[in-house]
């Protein structure tokens, strides 16, 4: 990937015939920009990529846009290395293994984003993409990720006129969402009023983006369930915080086998401190807190990966508990 | 440390009589600023310390500021914490144990940064704090710390008009003098010509950092000579790339004990990948390379010393390999 | 000025005796920092500073600085040039003249910022510096310039966690004290609820920067009253928005004479658009909006100027309309 | 223009009738990036605005883009606000106007970047751009806009691996090139020497950009001839340095009317002074020079037209004397 509209390594699979364009199901990533309201990275590479598909399925690039989900992270600061994983399905495949779902809720309109029309709307895609991937009980889903909508352009109705806070809220109805579908989190506590501020609600099993190139959330569950082939599986495992060495490395064991992907979801500390210790990663104005946290955590895991092609995403708000995270590794058995 | 000119913890140690004000021999400290040639965090530390020292000792700050190097490396991205390490020394201290010595060069005006004669003049220093070390042998020394001057401004004598580049120009120039003093670098190879072209040159036992806040070569020589205490330890390990967990792990077990310090030294690699992997360090508009090495390096380190307080310098030019870097620990014996 | 720590310019002056050290009332400059809440070059400059007075005058650091206003702004984005104007008086001065007074308030505690006690707090510094200048009527004001503090630290008490917000707040709150005392805001209007908000709520007469290297508002008035020589003009003009080069010119004109400082306030339109243009100056993840703004108004005023020294602060809360600003110039009669 | 890939205003244009597809000769536009080595707005911009082309056209993309110019700068700065020209033209127009013409070169190989074949391959361009357009005298010619390419990743066949120094390179031959064509330049003192070095060397009447995502020379060549309509002029002047405003008004007298669009091109001293005071851009590690440059130029000519929509590029190496720029004005009869 030498650029953000290159998506050149996924047409030569297809033309070799290794991936069928028919069988896409999902695709997430990392772009090299900024990771902000203002990074139009994910923008380029969502466009390229669905013109690549266009084009090798016969399909519109509206219609291929409307049922893939494409869940970009813009920011490989640090060790970390643009890339995208490409999950599709083929048919006639096995008996019980790591199962794949998506779902794509109606567009969410500027003025609901952060609301609880915003966590039903997700509750709801999460329950739908469950049940493409013929996952019944919510124990058996592993990680749902979601990029939800950031909000085109300033709008009076908005919740909030600051974009980065924007940005924040829509993680936060997502994470809600997530949380309430699979039972992690109580729906009466899961209010507008608790969104970034009771951050003791969390689910371990969301990774939430959030980005101005979507305009309705975009889900993808992964999890295990009956007819899906072996020889992959998935490791899942929380970070108490940024320095949680032992509990990223506790979802690479868990996965076991060679590592065929990573995604990993993270938090400046808000109290300003981590383990005691003051942060300036808040405080930077040069720097975004989210651009320092990605480079902090994307170089852990990558330490532990081998391999700077690591999925890590900042603003883990109700992912996990507060300054903490979540690694999630997909091995190939050998 | 509350902010750069914070160096009440210090004064607070010296009013209860834990750390007699005379017996500072070095200062070694992370400030919060950009670690670049317009940083001024480092300059302001380093006056509000000899602001106090001056106090405590009565002696004046200009022969104060003369006599007691004072590393500072600008830039705690990530999980990095501001701090300083303050090294003393006590009399009648025992056999044999970690040894301590310093030297200032003589100050080095604008045209000789990143020339022989700031090799030659290092190489001295080197040599005269092994002396006032008691280490007789270079074998004995695990590290020696530098801060070599960057240059004050635009002089037209100056090797170079890019601030950047004489920065770095400085580091190689700085590392040739360690390397030749130690006996790691063959004199006759470390020409002007190769500093920063020939990066198959270098030492292990170097930590180089410059800026724009010092005069002349600044150095503190780490090592094994008798006559000093026992009850503090060394662990000095090469990073032989960025994602060199194990590496770093090394210097952890290498040094045992309970983490009383923690310098490490790395460098973006200017191949532009990672084991066979592109990063986005070097082509950042909006971030400098150094910021994104410093923040995913001190990760990390830290993360391996579960503590942020970590010196972490980036420009390891000829102080490890291409693209790689060296870790060193200081512990206390429990 | 070679960086935020050189004074050496005005030592030279005191050494010639063209400066009275005893006769220097205020000091408003810029340092070439981020000019955010992590800007350190505005403590390391009135460290300097204060050293330097307290060598020549032999009053002590701390004395003097609680008596004499600092007011710094971080930040020479663009063409602007890091400079400082030294306000000083002579006894025996002549009849009606230009006028300055200084009033430092009670040190502010982190939970009054942005507060109504700050409100009153700061109105009651304005009307002590006009009673020090010998100006009675609020008419007769032509600018107030405040340095107001910007809470040190996290402290759960303050209004907001929020840094950036905290600094706006205290803006707010200052010009909401210079508004009242000089009746250009209505007490009754310059409620807590008003400060950010309700933006109509200004005056054109002040011109208020916060940081964190100030504990109090330290407040000082230009005028015109009986007792101060003649020789110096000053001239203030609204900026309706930041292209209204007009009324930056009308400023210039105004003060007649060979120009001797200026200082400029502004903002980023908070509506996102100039004249009906979009600006990106808000949703820019890598550079802060004020450093946008001060790079694009200093550079209007700067060239009206013929001169990169003007000092030129972001963040006109309630210091102008929504979007605009003010200029202000000092120019001595030819 | 919502955001970079945003042509919708162009395409309602279309629709209505208004605009001709088949008459678009070229696109000059400004995008909200950071204008470096990394910013992909201007490739996403180019790939949508091909998108619609070929959708109303039927041509190909790949065809539009290599006979219609899409000249971009990133960084929208300051005042400034992201837009584009469009330049089209009609049959049947009348007799002495605003004459257009383009050429692209044959793609540059990363090689050859900065060198003599460059100067030569524009210098070729100039003079096809300058025949379609029908202009036979040099003296015609009002300005040549180019597009230079800035080399595709690292390779090491090209001048120097340094990214931004390329970008640089490419420019300086593109100037040359133009000068060359011109005879503002001596050929034989336009040497790859002189690249950079020798700044005197420039032509007035060149506006260059470089970037990633071109690989050919683009050239748009504007001027005066038989056979083009009235109603379009432009002025073209010179600024003697950063804070010439009255260079800068110059254009705008010389274009007369209503003002349809705006090009300026600037660079930061390399003195590190403008009109004997210090500037901060060069030395800044958190703002890129050219950010501020853009900021700083956007500003000053924005003011002056009442409209941020300018396009401002930086990089005006041997476009003006060192430290200078250019205004060009395009302005329609009243």
């Amino acid at each position: 990937m030498a650029h953000p509209g290159d998506v050149s390594a996924l047409g030569a699979l297809m033309a070799s015939g290794q991936v069928d364009p028919r069988g896409i199901r999902a695709v997430i990533g990392k772009t090299e920009g900024n990771g902000g309201i203002n990074d139009f990275t994910r923008g380029f590479f969502t466009q390229s990529l669905m013109l690549l598909l266009a084009e090798k399925t016969g399909e519109d690039r509206a219609t291929l846009t409307a049922h893939i989900p494409c869940v970009l992270s813009g920011g490989t600061e640090g060790a970390l290395s643009p890339h995208y994983l490409v999950f599709s399905v083929a048919p006639g495949e096995g008996a019980r293994g790591l199962a794949l779902g998506t779902a794509f809720s109606a567009p969410v309109p500027n003025a609901a984003i952060g609301r609880a029309a915003q966590v039903a709307s997700v509750a709801d895609a999460v329950r739908a993409a469950m049940e493409q991937a013929g996952i019944a009980d919510p124990e058996d889903v592993a990680l749902v990720q979601v990029k939800a909508p950031a909000g085109q352009g300033g709008d009076a109705a908005a919740r909030t006129p600051d974009g980065r806070r924007l940005m924040a809220l829509s993680r936060a109805a997502a994470a809600f969402g997530v949380g309430v579908a699979l039972g992690d989190i109580d729906p009466d506590a899961a209010t507008e009023a608790a969104m970034l501020t009771d951050l003791a609600l969390f689910t371990h099993r969301a990774s939430i983006s959030s980005g101005v190139e979507v305009v309705a959330n975009e889900v993808v569950v992964f999890g295990h369930a009956p007819g899906w082939a072996a020889g992959l599986s998935i490791g899942v495992a929380p970070m108490r915080d940024l320095l949680d060495l032992e509990g990223a490395a506790a979802a690479f064991r868990a996965a076991g086998g060679r590592v065929a992907g990573v995604i990993a979801k993270g938090e400046p500390d808000m109290s300003g401190r981590i383990r005691g210790q003051r942060h300036t990663m808040l405080g930077d104005t040069d720097i975004d807190a989210q651009r320092h946290l990605r480079g902090a955590l994307g170089a852990i895991v990558s330490a532990l990966a081998g391999d700077g092609r690591v999925f890590v995403s900042g603003g883990a708000e109700h992912q996990g508990p507060p300054g903490g995270g979540l690694v999630c590794v997909f091995a190939e058995s050998s």
